[in-house]
């Protein structure tokens, strides 16, 4: 793909943002863009090859969020992106020929339909020139968590390399449950482990003592962690586990039950 | 590596095709060299450091086809790039020791000879500043599939990260084969396993069901995929293993036998 | 953070030198930036985010030894940068939150304080504008080999991808036991392994007999393999463990004993 892009644009500057996305995890590979694309100077334009279905029916798009440009499969993995822009959004399915690679192979879009596309935009011919504008994009609705009593109820979405396990619940989220419960402190549990864990605010705090934590991380959500080591491993937890935000005093309740 | 380059020429533009290469592992570095080079721009010099031999008599080299430059050891690792271009194919053992950097180290010469003698060449030094025309080059024939009764035989040469089996069955063969049985369809059998797999134009096509299937992939080789998932998991099968190409018919018939 | 640097100066030219560190291990970091720096261009910022006390009173810096500029966290990471550059050493604390992002999270300092003030630092701002000159740098200090009797003493400190043990003892100290002992052969002796090891100039001379050997790697220190494959996998051995040089005999004779 990178040799494709310099060949049209030999001045473009690519920069890798992962190649780790799990293989096919087009939710993984949508929440982890969308925390990703505004650091990135305006103008830039986001390749996304998590592409299950390619060579299926399945459109190669173009998106433009008025300062941003998207290139790639519209299977869900521009959905965060997609709500975020909402009105300022203008997609078009990619079908000019053209710009692609002379053969195009039925399995790897991402070096014939995708990276040309991207370097031919780079070159400034505009997002009109690849194809019909559309707006019925594909936006796969994330889980959101959900009120329970005397809590939040959410899952863990994803883990890190570093095995912390993150989790889909807001700072927003967090902050409304710390005022509703009129609690400064808030404890949290999760999926058959009798212990609560602590709520800190940097990964430090829970320092010395070999401890199982949670955080809100850098990208806003509550994340669990054991100090220097994986939380995955130590608590033995994957993802789907659902996780439970409450005050520190009802889950004492519930144990002593 | 990047520093030595950027030492000597700081407008070099350096793009990481793969650090994914089983260590010591020449034959799939030849065979992954050969499928990407050539997209990229011409005049590309690619440095190939998979060097077992680093130290020993095997020969540090410089090869040019016309296009691109290749740089790196004569241990086998070019052995596709050199079979493509044939007659173009012009060859230096690099001997000249001023382009290295002042103390070469035993075990990589990636660092001390191979980086320093692609950053100068990309400087406009010509090849055969570098040492002596030679044409005597390794190359590593690969084993190719042969014809059996009713089908082709072939086997799983390596691996990618989602778990699909690539073979060296390549697609002019299948066409090939597909010609000689007046068939319109194929199945794939693998050693050890009781299953015939389906041909399939692209991943998707097997979608649904949890299938494991067989498609010509971007590199125009047969592989075996499991749909959303790894195929090398799903079925315990591992490099070596062989595969059968032959008509549903024919395999319905051992099937019964 | 790549992001960050190019929103600020989009003519930075940004190097990956690895994202394999272990997880929160600081002196492994300080141990590979220790051996690379050297290799990049003078005026190179080399930025550096192990960083597990994130959020904590650990302080950022902006290093200068007179060539380099090195950002990151104040805990070790920099143990062997601060150790080499001595008296040349210029070191500020950062607080001038202005070059910081405008929303500045507890657990990633990496993409909201250290990427910015390394991008506008490639942009001529002076290191004294992002603080105070300071002098008591964290350096971690690295656990020594030993004299025993007949011999030297060290340890396993890491592993590479391709299964290689690298230990603590260096080429001169080798040289120096080779001296003292009047030895032209010495040998490798690992805690709970009958075997000895001998030494060899380069992989592939222990070649074509699936032996395990040891060398003096590309940094400079002993290093145990297996040629062409994992000595790790082949030993059973794991950082930590302890690794004895001695002469040949002397080991013979023990083994005798």
């Amino acid at each position: 793909m990178k040799g494709v892009i310099l060949r049209i644009n030999l001045n473009a500057l690519i920069v890798d943002i992962t190649h780790e996305i799990e293989p096919q995890n087009v939710l993984e590979a949508s929440r982890v863009l969308g925390e990703s694309y505004r650091y990135f100077p305006d103008g830039t334009i986001h390749i996304c090859v998590v592409d299950p279905g390619v060579g299926s029916s399945r459109r190669p798009v173009v998106l433009h969020d008025g300062k941003h440009y998207f290139v790639g499969p519209d299977n869900g993995v521009f959905s965060k992106v997609i709500t975020e822009a909402d009105q300022r959004l203008r997609g078009y399915h990619i079908t000019e020929s053209r710009y692609f690679l002379p053969e195009v192979s039925s399995t790897f879009h991402g070096r014939d339909v995708f990276a040309p596309v991207a370097a031919w935009l780079s070159r400034w011919v505009s997002c009109g020139s690849f194809g019909d504008l559309i707006s019925d994009f594909t936006v796969i609705p994330e889980e959101e968590p959900k009120k329970i009593d005397g809590g939040v109820e959410g899952k863990i979405t994803h883990t890190d390399r570093f095995g912390n396990l993150i989790t889909n619940i807001s700072a927003d989220l967090i902050e409304a449950e710390k005022h509703e419960l009129s609690k400064d402190k808030l404890a949290v549990r999760v999926e058959g482990k009798d212990e609560a864990f602590d709520l800190y605010s940097f990964y430090n705090e829970a320092g010395e003592q070999n401890k199982t934590g949670a955080l809100i991380n850098s990208e806003g959500y509550l994340e669990i962690f054991f100090y220097r080591g994986s939380a995955q491993n130590k608590l033995g937890i994957n993802v789907g586990a659902k996780v439970t935000l409450c005050s520190n005093n009802s889950f004492a309740r519930q144990g002593e039950a």
